[in-house]
Protein backbone atom coordinates (compact mmCIF):
# COMPACT_ATOMS: atom_id res chain seq x y z
CA UNK A 1 0.00 0.00 0.00
CA UNK A 2 2.84 2.23 1.10
CA UNK A 3 4.47 1.05 -2.84
CA UNK A 4 1.00 2.05 -4.38
CA UNK A 5 1.10 5.37 -3.05
CA UNK A 6 4.56 6.25 -3.41
CA UNK A 7 3.62 5.08 -7.45
CA UNK A 8 0.56 7.05 -7.47
CA UNK A 9 2.95 9.99 -6.20
CA UNK A 10 5.93 9.63 -8.64
CA UNK A 11 2.75 9.46 -11.23
CA UNK A 12 1.44 12.14 -10.42
CA UNK A 13 4.42 14.51 -10.63
CA UNK A 14 5.74 13.60 -13.94
CA UNK A 15 1.63 14.00 -15.35
CA UNK A 16 1.57 17.45 -13.84
CA UNK A 17 5.40 18.55 -14.56
CA UNK A 18 5.06 17.09 -17.78
CA UNK A 19 8.06 18.10 -19.56
CA UNK A 20 8.92 20.50 -17.10
CA UNK A 21 9.34 17.76 -14.04
CA UNK A 22 13.14 18.25 -14.55
CA UNK A 23 13.21 22.08 -14.22
CA UNK A 24 14.11 23.57 -11.18
CA UNK A 25 11.08 25.38 -9.41
CA UNK A 26 12.26 28.77 -9.94
CA UNK A 27 12.50 27.97 -14.20
CA UNK A 28 9.02 26.96 -13.71
CA UNK A 29 8.21 30.10 -11.88
CA UNK A 30 9.94 32.56 -14.65
CA UNK A 31 8.54 31.16 -17.21
CA UNK A 32 5.00 30.97 -15.67
CA UNK A 33 5.91 34.87 -15.32
CA UNK A 34 7.05 35.19 -18.44
CA UNK A 35 3.90 33.12 -20.04
CA UNK A 36 1.83 35.57 -18.50
CA UNK A 37 3.84 38.74 -19.49
CA UNK A 38 3.37 37.54 -22.44
CA UNK A 39 -0.31 37.26 -22.54
CA UNK A 40 -0.72 40.99 -20.74
CA UNK A 41 1.02 42.35 -23.14
CA UNK A 42 -1.00 40.85 -26.14
CA UNK A 43 -3.93 41.60 -23.86
CA UNK A 44 -2.48 45.35 -23.42
CA UNK A 45 -2.33 45.40 -27.23
CA UNK A 46 -5.73 44.00 -28.35
CA UNK A 47 -7.55 46.97 -25.83
CA UNK A 48 -5.36 49.88 -27.00
CA UNK A 49 -6.60 48.57 -30.66
CA UNK A 50 -10.66 49.02 -28.82
CA UNK A 51 -9.80 52.17 -26.92
CA UNK A 52 -8.53 53.75 -30.67
CA UNK A 53 -8.06 53.02 -34.12
CA UNK A 54 -9.01 49.51 -34.84
CA UNK A 55 -6.29 46.96 -36.47
CA UNK A 56 -7.98 43.77 -37.43
CA UNK A 57 -4.22 42.38 -38.39
CA UNK A 58 -3.04 43.59 -35.16
CA UNK A 59 -5.57 42.22 -33.33
CA UNK A 60 -5.87 38.54 -34.91
CA UNK A 61 -2.10 38.37 -34.13
CA UNK A 62 -2.33 39.20 -30.48
CA UNK A 63 -5.18 36.58 -30.32
CA UNK A 64 -3.60 34.18 -32.19
CA UNK A 65 -0.55 34.40 -29.29
CA UNK A 66 -2.98 34.34 -26.65
CA UNK A 67 -5.26 31.29 -27.90
CA UNK A 68 -1.89 29.30 -28.90
CA UNK A 69 -0.21 29.98 -24.99
CA UNK A 70 -3.84 29.26 -23.44
CA UNK A 71 -3.79 25.45 -25.92
CA UNK A 72 0.07 24.62 -25.04
CA UNK A 73 -0.94 23.33 -21.48
CA UNK A 74 0.02 25.96 -19.33
CA UNK A 75 -1.50 23.63 -16.14
CA UNK A 76 2.50 22.55 -16.33
CA UNK A 77 3.67 25.81 -15.20
CA UNK A 78 1.72 25.46 -11.60
CA UNK A 79 4.02 22.39 -10.18
CA UNK A 80 2.98 21.67 -6.51
CA UNK A 81 5.30 23.69 -4.62
CA UNK A 82 5.99 26.96 -7.22
CA UNK A 83 3.97 28.89 -4.25
CA UNK A 84 7.66 29.52 -2.94
CA UNK A 85 10.44 30.94 -5.01
CA UNK A 86 11.58 33.58 -7.17
CA UNK A 87 11.64 33.02 -10.67
CA UNK A 88 11.90 36.90 -12.51
CA UNK A 89 10.32 38.08 -8.82
CA UNK A 90 9.12 36.33 -5.92
CA UNK A 91 6.20 33.84 -6.88
CA UNK A 92 2.84 35.54 -6.53
CA UNK A 93 1.03 32.25 -6.41
CA UNK A 94 -0.90 31.34 -3.52
CA UNK A 95 -0.49 28.32 -1.85
CA UNK A 96 -4.57 27.86 -1.99
CA UNK A 97 -3.59 26.72 -5.91
CA UNK A 98 -2.68 23.44 -4.43
CA UNK A 99 -5.26 22.53 -1.63
CA UNK A 100 -6.95 19.87 -3.18
CA UNK A 101 -10.28 21.28 -2.27
CA UNK A 102 -9.17 24.00 -4.70
CA UNK A 103 -8.25 21.51 -7.53
CA UNK A 104 -11.77 22.11 -9.41
CA UNK A 105 -11.55 25.58 -9.32
CA UNK A 106 -7.68 25.68 -10.70
CA UNK A 107 -9.06 23.54 -13.47
CA UNK A 108 -12.18 25.74 -14.34
CA UNK A 109 -9.59 28.75 -14.56
CA UNK A 110 -7.61 27.33 -16.87
CA UNK A 111 -10.35 25.20 -18.85
CA UNK A 112 -12.11 28.87 -18.93
CA UNK A 113 -9.16 31.24 -20.07
CA UNK A 114 -8.65 28.52 -22.61
CA UNK A 115 -12.29 28.50 -24.12
CA UNK A 116 -12.52 32.34 -23.76
CA UNK A 117 -9.15 32.53 -25.66
CA UNK A 118 -10.25 30.32 -28.57
CA UNK A 119 -13.33 32.16 -28.77
CA UNK A 120 -11.82 35.48 -29.20
CA UNK A 121 -9.15 34.12 -32.20
CA UNK A 122 -12.67 33.06 -34.13
CA UNK A 123 -14.22 36.05 -33.55
CA UNK A 124 -11.18 38.26 -34.09
CA UNK A 125 -11.55 36.42 -37.64
CA UNK A 126 -15.12 36.70 -38.17
CA UNK A 127 -16.29 39.80 -36.05
CA UNK A 128 -16.27 43.17 -36.26
CA UNK A 129 -14.87 45.61 -33.16
CA UNK A 130 -18.22 45.89 -31.23
CA UNK A 131 -18.00 41.77 -31.00
CA UNK A 132 -14.45 41.39 -30.25
CA UNK A 133 -15.20 44.25 -27.71
CA UNK A 134 -17.31 41.92 -26.03
CA UNK A 135 -15.67 38.76 -26.13
CA UNK A 136 -12.48 40.37 -25.30
CA UNK A 137 -14.41 41.38 -21.77
CA UNK A 138 -14.85 37.59 -21.36
CA UNK A 139 -11.51 36.85 -21.24
CA UNK A 140 -10.62 39.39 -19.27
CA UNK A 141 -13.00 38.10 -16.79
CA UNK A 142 -11.16 34.76 -16.60
CA UNK A 143 -7.98 36.44 -15.54
CA UNK A 144 -9.11 38.66 -12.89
CA UNK A 145 -11.74 35.48 -11.42
CA UNK A 146 -8.28 33.43 -11.24
CA UNK A 147 -5.86 36.10 -9.95
CA UNK A 148 -8.67 36.89 -7.51
CA UNK A 149 -8.53 33.34 -6.38
CA UNK A 150 -5.32 32.31 -6.93
CA UNK A 151 -2.48 35.19 -7.28
CA UNK A 152 -0.84 37.20 -4.58
CA UNK A 153 -1.83 40.85 -4.95
CA UNK A 154 1.31 42.87 -5.80
CA UNK A 155 2.59 45.79 -7.77
CA UNK A 156 4.97 43.36 -9.41
CA UNK A 157 3.82 42.95 -12.73
CA UNK B 1 12.17 71.53 -44.08
CA UNK B 2 12.98 71.25 -40.51
CA UNK B 3 9.01 70.36 -39.72
CA UNK B 4 8.58 67.57 -42.91
CA UNK B 5 12.11 66.18 -40.88
CA UNK B 6 10.26 66.14 -37.90
CA UNK B 7 6.77 64.53 -39.17
CA UNK B 8 9.05 61.87 -40.76
CA UNK B 9 11.07 61.17 -37.63
CA UNK B 10 7.32 61.15 -35.91
CA UNK B 11 6.31 59.10 -38.09
CA UNK B 12 8.74 56.40 -38.27
CA UNK B 13 8.59 56.20 -34.07
CA UNK B 14 4.79 55.50 -34.59
CA UNK B 15 5.48 53.10 -37.04
CA UNK B 16 8.71 51.49 -35.14
CA UNK B 17 7.10 51.40 -31.99
CA UNK B 18 3.04 50.74 -33.27
CA UNK B 19 1.03 49.79 -30.21
CA UNK B 20 4.08 49.68 -27.85
CA UNK B 21 5.25 53.46 -28.77
CA UNK B 22 3.75 54.53 -25.18
CA UNK B 23 5.45 51.75 -23.26
CA UNK B 24 8.79 52.74 -21.62
CA UNK B 25 11.98 51.24 -22.77
CA UNK B 26 12.28 49.48 -19.87
CA UNK B 27 9.18 47.87 -19.82
CA UNK B 28 9.69 47.18 -23.53
CA UNK B 29 12.61 45.36 -22.49
CA UNK B 30 10.51 43.14 -20.35
CA UNK B 31 8.22 42.25 -22.66
CA UNK B 32 10.98 41.08 -25.56
CA UNK B 33 12.86 39.25 -22.34
CA UNK B 34 9.66 37.64 -21.50
CA UNK B 35 8.64 36.84 -25.03
CA UNK B 36 11.88 34.78 -25.96
CA UNK B 37 11.84 33.14 -22.66
CA UNK B 38 8.27 31.83 -23.91
CA UNK B 39 9.87 30.90 -27.15
CA UNK B 40 12.99 29.48 -25.60
CA UNK B 41 10.48 27.30 -23.38
CA UNK B 42 8.74 25.77 -25.71
CA UNK B 43 11.56 25.16 -28.05
CA UNK B 44 13.10 22.96 -24.58
CA UNK B 45 9.55 21.29 -24.98
CA UNK B 46 9.84 19.99 -28.37
CA UNK B 47 13.61 19.24 -28.07
CA UNK B 48 12.82 16.98 -24.81
CA UNK B 49 10.36 15.16 -27.21
CA UNK B 50 12.88 14.95 -29.84
CA UNK B 51 15.60 13.75 -27.93
CA UNK B 52 12.97 11.17 -25.54
CA UNK B 53 9.11 10.04 -26.77
CA UNK B 54 7.98 12.20 -29.07
CA UNK B 55 4.22 13.19 -28.23
CA UNK B 56 2.93 14.79 -31.19
CA UNK B 57 -0.05 16.69 -29.40
CA UNK B 58 2.89 18.57 -26.92
CA UNK B 59 5.06 19.42 -30.07
CA UNK B 60 1.85 20.90 -32.17
CA UNK B 61 1.03 23.10 -29.02
CA UNK B 62 4.52 24.39 -28.51
CA UNK B 63 5.08 24.94 -32.31
CA UNK B 64 1.86 26.86 -32.28
CA UNK B 65 3.15 29.01 -29.77
CA UNK B 66 6.39 29.55 -31.32
CA UNK B 67 4.55 30.31 -34.71
CA UNK B 68 1.91 32.84 -33.24
CA UNK B 69 4.89 34.86 -30.98
CA UNK B 70 6.95 34.55 -34.55
CA UNK B 71 4.33 36.04 -36.07
CA UNK B 72 2.54 38.47 -33.90
CA UNK B 73 4.85 41.49 -34.90
CA UNK B 74 8.30 40.71 -32.63
CA UNK B 75 9.95 43.51 -34.47
CA UNK B 76 7.90 46.10 -32.35
CA UNK B 77 9.76 44.73 -29.17
CA UNK B 78 13.16 46.23 -31.04
CA UNK B 79 12.49 49.56 -30.36
CA UNK B 80 15.46 52.19 -30.78
CA UNK B 81 17.11 52.76 -27.32
CA UNK B 82 16.61 49.10 -25.83
CA UNK B 83 19.58 48.29 -26.00
CA UNK B 84 20.16 49.96 -23.03
CA UNK B 85 17.86 49.29 -19.78
CA UNK B 86 17.03 46.89 -17.74
CA UNK B 87 13.96 45.08 -18.13
CA UNK B 88 13.70 41.81 -15.58
CA UNK B 89 17.19 41.78 -16.25
CA UNK B 90 19.91 43.98 -18.25
CA UNK B 91 19.74 44.31 -21.44
CA UNK B 92 21.82 42.27 -23.62
CA UNK B 93 20.75 44.04 -27.15
CA UNK B 94 23.58 44.71 -29.10
CA UNK B 95 23.40 49.07 -29.88
CA UNK B 96 24.24 47.54 -33.54
CA UNK B 97 20.96 46.17 -33.88
CA UNK B 98 20.18 49.70 -34.94
CA UNK B 99 23.22 50.57 -37.05
CA UNK B 100 21.50 51.39 -40.45
CA UNK B 101 23.88 48.89 -42.07
CA UNK B 102 22.50 46.36 -40.18
CA UNK B 103 18.68 47.10 -40.75
CA UNK B 104 18.60 44.54 -43.67
CA UNK B 105 20.18 41.89 -41.49
CA UNK B 106 17.78 42.64 -38.49
CA UNK B 107 14.91 42.45 -40.70
CA UNK B 108 16.08 39.14 -42.23
CA UNK B 109 16.38 37.71 -38.69
CA UNK B 110 13.00 38.20 -37.92
CA UNK B 111 11.36 37.13 -41.52
CA UNK B 112 13.99 33.93 -41.39
CA UNK B 113 12.93 33.02 -37.74
CA UNK B 114 9.19 33.51 -39.17
CA UNK B 115 9.50 31.44 -41.95
CA UNK B 116 11.36 28.31 -40.34
CA UNK B 117 8.24 29.10 -37.23
CA UNK B 118 5.90 28.83 -39.93
CA UNK B 119 7.29 25.58 -41.69
CA UNK B 120 7.97 23.75 -37.96
CA UNK B 121 4.25 24.30 -37.58
CA UNK B 122 3.22 22.97 -40.75
CA UNK B 123 5.60 19.55 -40.69
CA UNK B 124 4.86 19.23 -36.92
CA UNK B 125 1.32 18.69 -38.58
CA UNK B 126 2.14 16.57 -41.28
CA UNK B 127 5.36 14.84 -40.57
CA UNK B 128 6.87 12.21 -38.43
CA UNK B 129 9.56 12.89 -36.04
CA UNK B 130 12.66 13.01 -38.39
CA UNK B 131 10.99 15.40 -40.24
CA UNK B 132 10.23 17.57 -37.30
CA UNK B 133 13.54 17.57 -36.23
CA UNK B 134 15.35 18.63 -39.59
CA UNK B 135 12.87 21.58 -39.50
CA UNK B 136 13.33 22.14 -35.57
CA UNK B 137 17.49 22.17 -36.49
CA UNK B 138 16.69 24.85 -39.24
CA UNK B 139 14.37 27.01 -36.34
CA UNK B 140 16.91 26.95 -34.42
CA UNK B 141 19.98 27.73 -36.45
CA UNK B 142 17.86 31.48 -37.13
CA UNK B 143 17.92 31.72 -33.08
CA UNK B 144 21.94 31.22 -32.81
CA UNK B 145 22.19 33.63 -35.90
CA UNK B 146 20.50 36.29 -34.59
CA UNK B 147 22.35 35.80 -31.08
CA UNK B 148 25.60 35.44 -32.49
CA UNK B 149 24.63 38.96 -34.68
CA UNK B 150 22.45 40.82 -32.20
CA UNK B 151 23.03 39.34 -28.44
CA UNK B 152 25.32 39.97 -25.78
CA UNK B 153 26.52 36.70 -24.62
CA UNK B 154 25.80 36.63 -20.87
CA UNK B 155 24.62 33.92 -18.44
CA UNK B 156 21.38 35.16 -17.66
CA UNK B 157 18.41 33.80 -19.63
Amino acid sequence: MQLRSLLIAISLTLYAGGALAQQKPDDTIKTRQATFNVVAAHVGKIKSNIDGEYRRDQVLKSAAVIQAIANSGIESLFVEGTDKGTGYHESQLKADAFNPDNAKKLRDAFSNFNEQANQLAVIANIGDKAAVQTQFGKLRGTCKSCHDNFRIDSTAK
